[in-house]
């Protein structure tokens, strides 16, 4: 039935998919170059690597930042926002073009490239809407064309729906999480929703998740690897769990605590950035008067966070000291449980070098060392010195240890080859893990399972903050840029402060199945939940994005608690982050239920009000017959999008509400040709114009405002079209709903959002337009401004 | 703000969490005592297991099916269809109480006990929704109390809200699935929906998984284990997979197939069992008459089920040869590996056996063998021999194996304790380990992975008729029943044969990551997907469920694939058997959007249809000041729930459409006492009744039907009352929708649809009653044969 509605979400979910694939990789391969570099500079100087570092960053962070100051201003942010709002029905430009497309494309690779505190999964999401509602239409204004293609789609309704869509498929590609992306473009994106929707929208999610780890798995920074066509997880899924932990009732507790704390510390980072963002916007746009000053504020902000950021997270490491790494992860783990080693099996243990040996796909690492190894005692006794014994992951970064302070010495950042098996002894520094790293290589360390000493307090501790107040700043500057991994970093890290502080009141009984929940691994994990939750207050898609972000189900339930904990706490004191970007940006949206709140805090049960009493009034309205020169008037004179159409009735001598008709349908037939062909004429004249439904969306597609305003002005100041009327009925649509005028507010509100009207008639008893209800009408601030709320309570306390 | 409704929703999740978890137990411990004894019996002689295996199934198929026969036969099937069709806005009777739940829980309890192939999912999402009703309004007509507390929940939407939150967690309970459960309630079950309420439920649905994942994991047959309070993965997550394979591109080829397969076997299912469902209406309603005998036939209906399936079951092993099982699943696997096998190492091995060791929680077992046992030859030889190298899982149930059959008889069946380790030879059978388990563990057996030649096409070829046809035809008899065990069960049988050709065409080459996925146990797996769309077409949820059913995210792609694929050819053949059933059962559903198709099979748009052609008229209009004996007698004379009310507008001298009156509310009005007080003045007298909300509300909650009609009936025949009037104005509706009679019959669908209407009031062009819509008028066949859309499409092919 529906052929063609599938295959353009196949190809949307294509396009996203291979966007998704494209930024992963080039942000991939700048962040790669940074620090392989800088690991190289480090050994001859600190200073150089500073250099190296700050430069390479600056490049980065000064594209991004000025393609979107200078060139698209609209491309700033995450775009979530926007296309809520596009989605709740209010237009807006410069937002969903492909000029945006590519600025948000550039920027964002940059921004996330040159390191900044910001994620790519903000963008994607808006990347993906755009494509979704490019794509569906065929047509572009920037490029002024209109392809024959998919004409169908070529209505508000359609492009929502594949707007929608695309932003679904946006998410999935990011995460490759389909069910996430699908959820997400349901709970929080669109405001209208339907079953088939949700089908076609779950299958643009898979093609694009398909696509993105198709391609994803098969290339690592643009080089094709082995094994193309295997969706290797360690490639596509973000933040893999491969440790799984039997869930414990006791950590309801602290899954609950984390929760308290994500609904605390969300609603401060949203509170914090709305304030930075309405800063921001006065002195941009009150303070600083010139254009092109402006500009270069917003230019040089993002690159003063660069500055500062790159500053701290290379020289704050060098503050700590480094911790020894000489038994990874596992070995220390098998150390613990076995005093002695195993000894090695050189059959069995082809792999196997000092500190691991993979002998199967399950990643099970063990410690093999020959008994008869004359290094054999020296290495039990590192690995039993409780000094060293830390359960940190392999191979972790050393940028800022300085050589000579190292505890080991002898063996330390250095190889040793010994029986024919190279001993790798590396150093780490924790503060390098989190800020010399990519962000999600950060979260990836904090979400790392049976290494629970590898971060002490202080260091995340003095992390935190710095962090936090990065992100919560480099959020809304002019680059083009998300807070989905600054979300889940700033979470993790506290996560894991509690979870170190559950290890030292329980200990390290990690080789027990019922005490393996005390490990601050999981705890990250909890906590990136709940800050997440605390600041986009998201439920079910959150919930479905962090299962399939980790690959792990056991984890469902605590993480549902934290949300769930997080979100009540959250909501308590904040609105949710997008919300309150949206009403940043003064766009009208519209909540799927009215909650006005008077000064007593409570709600104003909109029951006891009636739809006169916010309804714009008296209304313009127009007759089925009416004269070109007025009409051209009324649309000159009047921005209103839509006017109510009377027809006069015999039987009652009265103009009864007939329909409505739109200002875009308006212009249309007066510059028609059949219009100005009537001009001519000296007496009276009739006109039906003859519009297919091609030539109608034809003209809509290509309508320049200048120039309709322009032929409208003559119309309107051309006496010859007072004598030409013309005939407005088969124009209008008839099947409008119109409420009564004593119809309760309530109700009024819920008929308006849930058939998504944009302009809604109020009629009296006798079917007579008497009010006009739009979408500012119901607004919350409107509301209480036209119902008095505030006063009208003051009334009543004052009796 | 709503903390009574989180409390209430808390409340729900438990209870029907509770409830999960004794099904769970009770089916459980019954299935248990079966074969335990069976196994016994079976060493004497075949026969007496037979009977035994007979005799047991049917004292417990009795029990399920005589409650429901007898007692309570609305308890019949799963009880989906009907909570769908309540939350669509139709009133069902003697579906959402008390006695339901109990014959419900009783009857599903025995009849899944009994091992019948059904499943207990489809009770406990309808005994869900018997909690989230029931207990949200604090009342019963079968115990005729109301209790007062949470009163404010005690209209039609919260009710209907908290039913769906119910079911929602009776799925979360019954799978462990928390977000399947939402998705199902929102997907399926659910005809209203909003943000709200999505969070609610998500909350409701982890509150149920928790506890019955909590209690579940804690108890085993109502005995109470170790660990209490540890999620132990093994016993909450149903088919829990521990191998993860990742999926390589080719497989998406195989899933396409299954999707195929599942389409195709789904419909044919689907229509399989509504034709078995008119039949059995047909012979219990019209052909049988007297109802003790209908009854009678019900009842012996599950019975013969019963008799038929135990039979085949037990007897059909003994046609099969039985497969030696000496060196079980990860040992062969260990051993294919490296063609010695491992030195035993005692000091590490502690639990080590002869065929596993598990050292760990990663449950990762390894066939480690001391060089220097004697038996270490003959081991090696055996599993060495390819005869004997099935890759299989330990213990699987024997069952029908004849033991002089037994290939190596020496061990077959039989322990040997050597050097202190106790060695098990195990046989199995591979019809037994299908038949002979309960549904769910055989489900397991068929997901179970690295297990490539556990099972032969034969067996499974036999195996799949039976089931299908049993399974099909058990569904819908008279126990309470689901169908959501066999669709796994089917589904997975087929997907295990297309696996085993897999394994016959590419080879097990499973040590190699590109090629794990020919794993037989995968295809089982997205075969069972497959069905289980093909036959509900659940996109979402049916993807959530499986993940959560499996804890495996790998293959989350192949199953959206496969999902996907056999919704598409489903459609194109049949309705989904829920709605299917809706239809069978006589329930107006309206979906969301409105397909009526003509005789060509092209969808009719119904913009080109107005709402006065369908719309019923005349209607009985009421005016705001009534006599009591006119209304007396309009209710006793018509059976409509709403009545338009108009008032005379004097300007117009009109009556105009001023609102609606519902029956209910009427019927109070007439029943007040102001009434009766008022009946005695001869003259004409006005009556403006005062109730308050408490009162109407405490009224409805106890109306007897029987009552009223009579107080109507004495009302209306009373002269008395010509006189008295009643003012209604206070208690009118004066907020419901009208719509213009020329109004478009597609938008008037989506406006009665989405705003969940019961009735809406046509009207003229000056606001006169014209007509009514209501559901019945907008359902499917109505809107066909009003619109005599097949007549008009002939005359239209005659011209």
């Amino acid at each position: 039935l529906d052929w063609d509605r599938w295959v353009m979400m196949a190809f949307i979910g294509f396009s996203v998919g291979v966007t998704g694939f494209m930024l992963h990789q080039i942000t991939h391969l700048i962040a790669e170059v940074k620090w392989h570099y800088a690991e190289k500079f480090v050994i001859d100087s600190h200073v150089k690597a500073y250099l190296w570092v700050l430069g390479y960053s600056l490049v980065f962070a000064s594209l991004a930042a000025s393609t979107v100051a200078y060139l698209y201003p609209s491309a700033a942010g995450s775009g979530i926002p926007e296309i809520i709002g596009f989605l709740n029905g209010t237009a807006i430009r410069y937002v969903l073009n492909f000029k945006a497309f590519i600025v948000k494309f550039f920027s964002c690779a940059c921004a996330v490239g040159s390191g900044m505190p910001v994620g790519p999964e903000g963008p994607m999401i808006h990347m993906g809407g755009i494509i979704g509602s490019g794509l569906s239409q065929c047509k572009s204004r920037t490029f002024r064309c209109t392809l024959p293609f998919f004409e169908r789609f070529r209505n508000p309704e359609d492009r929502r729906n594949f707007t929608s869509a695309g932003a679904g498929a946006g998410v999935a590609a990011a995460f490759s999480s389909p069910v996430g992306g699908l959820l997400f473009a349901m709970e929080e994106v669109s405001s209208f929703w339907s079953d088939k929707m949700s089908w076609m929208t779950f299958f643009c999610c898979m093609v694009a998740t398909f696509t993105a780890d198709f391609f994803n798995t098969a290339f690592g920074s643009f080089k094709i690897g082995k094994n193309f066509g295997l969706f290797q997880t360690d490639k596509y899924i973000l933040f893999q769990v491969t440790k799984g932990i039997p869930v414990n009732v006791i950590m309801f507790i602290p899954a609950v605590a984390l929760g308290v704390l994500g609904g605390l510390l969300g609603s401060a980072f949203t509170i914090m950035n709305v304030k930075i963002c309405r800063t921001r916007i006065k002195l941009t746009e009150h303070v600083i008067k010139k254009p092109l000053l402006q500009k270069t504020v917003s230019f040089l902000e993002p690159i003063l966070i660069t500055v500062i950021f790159t500053t701290i997270s290379v020289y704050l490491p060098i503050a700590f000291d480094c911790k020894a790494n000489v038994c990874p992860s596992n070995a220390t783990y098998a150390a613990a449980h076995r005093p002695t080693l195993h000894p090695l099996d050189p059959h069995r243990h082809k792999r196997a070098g000092f500190f691991e040996s993979e002998h199967s796909y399950d990643d099970k690492k063990h410690l093999y060392v020959d008994p008869s190894d004359p290094m054999f005692d020296q290495i039990r006794d590192v690995c039993n010195n409780s000094k060293f014994t830390y359960k940190v992951e392999p191979n972790l970064p050393h940028l800022g240890c300085k050589i000579s302070n190292n505890i080991k010495g002898a063996y330390t950042n250095k190889s040793l080859d010994h029986n024919g098996h190279t001993y790798h002894f590396n150093d780490f520094n924790e503060i390098s893990v989190l800020l010399n790293v990519p962000g999600a290589d950060a979260i990836r360390h904090l979400f790392s399972r049976q290494t629970h000493l590898q971060f002490d307090y202080i260091p995340l501790l003095v992390v935190f903050p710095i962090y936090f107040i990065m992100a919560c700043w480099a959020a809304g500057s002019s680059v083009s840029s998300g807070f989905v991994v600054p979300m889940l970093f700033i979470g993790g890290v506290y996560g894991r402060i509690v979870g170190r502080a559950a290890v030292d009141i329980f200990g390290e009984t990690s080789e027990d199945d019922y005490w393996r929940w005390v490990d601050p691994g999981a705890f990250a994990l909890i906590g990136a939940a709940s800050f997440f939750g605390g600041v986009s207050r998201l439920t079910m898609s959150l919930t479905v994005i962090m299962i399939e972000l980790t690959n792990d189900v056991l984890f469902l339930l605590p993480i549902m608690v934290t949300i769930m904990v997080s979100k009540w706490v959250a909501d308590y004191i904040t609105h949710p982050l997008y919300h309150s970007l949206l009403e940043l940006k003064c766009m009208p949206f519209l909540p799927n239920e009215p909650v006005i709140v008077d000064n007593k805090q409570t709600v104003i049960n909109l029951e006891q009000y009636q739809a006169q009493e916010v309804m714009a009034s008296p209304v313009c309205t127009i007759k089925t017959v009416e004269s070109v020169k007025e009409l051209a008037q009324l649309l000159t004179e009047t921005d209103h999008g839509g006017f109510p159409v009377v027809t006069h009735d015999k039987e009652t001598d009265h103009y009864v509400s007939y329909g409505i008709i739109g200002r875009t349908e308006l212009y249309i037939i007066l510059c028609s040709k059949s219009i100005s062909s009537a001009a001519d004429s000296q007496s009276e004249v009739l006109v039906s114009p003859k519009l297919t439904y091609q030539e109608v969306s034809q003209v809509k597609g290509t309508l320049d405002l200048g120039e309709v305003f322009d032929s409208l002005n003559s119309l309107a100041n051309d006496q010859r079209y007072q004598h030409v009327h013309v005939n407005l009925s088969p124009f209008i649509n008839k099947s409008a709903p119109n409420i009564d005028q004593n119809f309760s507010l309530h109700r009024t509100y819920l008929v308006f959002r849930t058939l998504g009207l944009r302009h809604l008639t109020v009629v009296d008893r006798n079917n007579r337009v008497v009010g006009m209800i739009t979408r500012k009408d119901l607004m919350g601030y409107n509301l209480e401004k036209k119902l008095d709320v505030h006063g009208r309570n003051k009334a009543s306390k004052e009796e």
